[in-house]
């Protein structure tokens, strides 16, 4: 009666090695640790579901990476840096001990890359698809987070990267977009958060863009009681057809800023720094709450949908 | 372009009622706060399948109350207090608001019991069954966290409630157990996390007991390198019949403490100010980790299972 069971011997083989600081191991009821002195804690969860925000046949290391890499993003949108996360895995009972490996492989990879560790969490099994959940922990200086809410009138709106990159991936991760490179299917399967990108004092109201660049805007201009006006043909895209896709598609895990005028000099040599493209895409205004792009003509374009959600 | 699409009207009608200091009202992308000065953090993550954890009838207040308490189990287990939480709830796109108002309604009647507030989370649809993670959020004085490793030989085995009452409430629950006053199927569906009972300086070491007792006894003696005698007899139950399943059927959420013999009128004294009744079950001796159980008439027990696996 001193034997393992499998599930334990599961979590030892394949998650232990992961754990860090305060994780004790992984060996008791919970994690202890004592926070960073004089830090605030930020704090955000993100699930994902096989067949939902994954292609069932995605290679498991990369689906860990996403699931963590989502997580990050919410992090960097809060101008935090990452400290460690907890992780709850339900996958069927006939899951391969390969899929794990991999999927552990990839939580490595990328702590090494973020560094952060492995604090605690939980496997179950589950007769549906694979489900995760992933519960992030970052720091920031009292005061320092990032906000929706806290847009102006005037302040100009930029975006890191390329939008529509995340639903373009999936068109052609799932063979209906021409990808010969490869591009696209990997900036669905692996985003890249923006870490340091989004700086008090320099951005100031900031979110990931994950739901779609028009609806996400829409949060931050009812969150901060603002209006947006932005031109399509300054968002920054990776094919020149696809418009509305590109600005209603999830999946693209970019920042979503509103800058001071006085401040864009100071964002585009800080991302200049960390090496990420940043482009302003247009400007706030009084609200009411409004999203408004418009096209290259100058009249205002209307979308069938402004982004992703579950239940519409 | 300013309205709110299904996801989010369905969080701001269920969820941000739930949510506290800190959360930002759920409209961001993280929550924010200051740890409470000079206290470690306690955090723990536990996840809940349809089908697996719960049935697929049980209401959703109850089984919301139930995924908030077995991750307050992992807390009493530490000694820790309670402070916040965080959520993710992956659905069928099928499940009625019914649904979530009751899940909502459940989640804010045991944050009332247990003084906590919603932090944050995530709502995602899924094509399986329903899958709920927690991540439960607390607090020790520093180095008082209860561990698993620390128990010593010598020292009693405790534990409280009574053992076995988690799965004959699935019986019960299930129709396979004779349950006319509901008692069963009600201990099944709702744990009672035993906040506060363990406290550091009377209980030296202590888990909560979710897979199965003998199971869970084996973790506590590998984690302590110590062995564990047990008499079957003095093992707290409801029925007198179903002794194997009752020692190692899952569900319990009762608390397994290692006690000093001078700190037993202790744990008594203390454990009837909470109204907690708590047992003395044997005793542990030295190494190596082995469980042992004796029958009424002193033979050692064999069992065919000795616990909960998701992946046996």
């Amino acid at each position: 009666m001193s034997e393992l069971p499998a599930e334990f011997s599961l979590i030892a083989r394949h998650f232990r090695p992961l754990a860090g600081e305060g994780s004790l191991n992984l060996t008791d009821d919970a994690a202890v640790f004592m926070p960073p002195a004089g830090r605030e804690l930020v704090i955000s969860a993100d699930a994902m579901v096989q067949g939902v925000h994954f292609l069932p046949d995605d290679a498991a290391d990369l689906v860990a990476r996403k699931l963590l890499r989502t997580n990050l993003s919410d992090l960097a949108a809060m101008g935090a840096a990452p400290l460690s996360y907890l992780l709850t895995v339900s996958t069927p009972r006939a899951t391969p001990d390969d899929w794990f490996a991999g999927f552990a492989a990839g939580l490595a990879q990328d702590q090494a890359e973020f560094g952060i560790t492995l604090l605690g969490g939980d496997t179950t099994s589950t007769p549906g698809p694979i489900s995760l959940s992933l519960t992030i922990l970052g720091t920031c200086a009292p005061g320092q987070a990032i906000r929706r809410s806290t847009a102006l009138p005037g302040d100009e709106i930029w975006v890191s990267g390329r939008i529509g990159d995340g639903a373009l991936g999936l068109l052609a991760a799932t063979g209906r977009l021409a990808d010969p490179t490869g591009y696209f299917a990997d900036r669905y399967r692996l985003p890249r958060p923006r870490m340091g990108l989004a700086m008090a004092g320099v951005v100031r109201a900031c979110m990931d863009v994950s739901d779609g660049l028009v609806q996400d805007l829409g949060h931050l201009c009812r969150a901060s009681g603002v209006a947006a006006r932005i031109e399509a043909a300054l968002v920054p895209r990776s094919l020149p057809d696809h418009l509305e896709l590109c600005l209603t598609g999830g999946d693209d895990y970019e920042l979503l800023m509103a800058v001071a005028p006085a401040q864009s000099a100071a964002l585009l040599v800080h991302a200049a720094i960390l090496g990420i493209e940043v482009t302003r895409i247009g400007t706030f205004g009084k609200g009411p709450a409004k999203v408004t792009v418009t096209a290259a003509d100058g009249i205002e374009m209307a979308f069938t949908r402004s982004g992703w959600s579950h239940f519409d």
